[in-house]
């Protein structure tokens, strides 16, 4: 009945419950309120398992699925870094980083070296999985924002060249799903919810 | 460019953001709001990918995450159905078929059928896969609603035997998780805040 490797590994998962606590900055498609980074991690995992076609023949789709389903629980440490934010972003690697040694540290030594793994896969970028995920981090919360009208461009006065810069790298996991993507940039324009400068 | 068959996938992750917006009836572990249906899909994934060892040796953890990111879809369409509610769960196969039929048929049809066998796979609790998925699904709330002190327990009148009842069938995808589980349901009456009758 004793078993300390389960009862670490239950600990984490309570620990990561904080994920559905930590704001994003864009909205839900409907615009009725902010995303949280948990359900955001769901709809990657989901869109994984449904446009793994739109990614390299050989991405490995567990991996893809795993690291979007871990990749921001550093956020309940760090926070959630809007994409936008230079500020913000010149310190994120270092903020996640101690984040990620406090929460893996809670998992058994071989579950928090497997985490830290695919989160610094993730994070470079280098893997076909890595950029496949990559690819949909942007891809979401462009398509909720599109949705929305731009809610969050507008808000945070984002204009069209910093979407199409910060968003370029779709294209590195997915060209189907950067035609896709710029798609929806162009009509964010034509339709006016998205400023041109 | 034109690429119908993603834009329908595209049209399906779409809709499926509104699953963000179906509430269950447990709380956040800190009782701070109640936990909706999307975030509870990611948290039930996560658990998925960590606590495998503890499943039957045989089990496709990739078919367990898929089954566990889109075993809640349908309450798009027919909302959440509490786990203590005998009335609601009367009609609730009824009711999440017929959403499963519009939502799935979004998609192109070699990956609507594969979602309706995930899904029909889910609710048989046939396989080790479905067992455990199952067990993940009821040790989950279980955790939060014991580290609230047990809001949407009191709030209910749910009792112990109900608790025991309603989630007897995590041992049958994991025996540790049931020791797991047992565990909290004891500590949860000895600690005042599940009711004995």
């Amino acid at each position: 009945m004793d078993d300390p490797r389960l009862d670490a590994q239950l600990r984490f998962i309570l620990e990561a419950d904080q994920l559905k606590k930590v704001d994003r900055r864009g909205t839900l498609a409907d615009g009725s309120r902010v995303e949280n980074s948990a359900e955001h991690s769901w709809h990657l995992a989901l869109m994984a398992m449904l446009l793994a076609e739109h990614a390299s023949p050989s991405v490995d789709v567990l991996r893809v699925v795993q690291m979007v389903l871990i990749h921001d629980v550093v956020e309940i440490d760090a926070g959630d870094t809007f994409i936008y934010d230079e500020e913000g972003r010149a310190d994120k690697a270092e903020r996640e980083s101690v984040a990620a040694q406090r929460l893996f540290a809670m998992l058994p030594s071989d579950q928090a070296a497997w985490l830290h793994a695919l989160r610094d896969e993730f994070e470079r970028r280098e893997t076909p999985e890595a950029r496949f995920a990559a690819s949909l981090d942007r891809l979401a919360p462009l398509m909720l924002n599109h949705a929305s009208g731009g809610i969050a461009w507008q808000h945070h006065q984002i204009t069209v060249d910093q979407v199409r810069t910060i968003n370029a790298h779709i294209a590195d996991g997915s060209p189907a799903l950067w035609d896709s993507a710029s798609a929806l940039i162009d009509d964010a324009v034509e339709q006016g919810f998205l400023a041109e400068d």
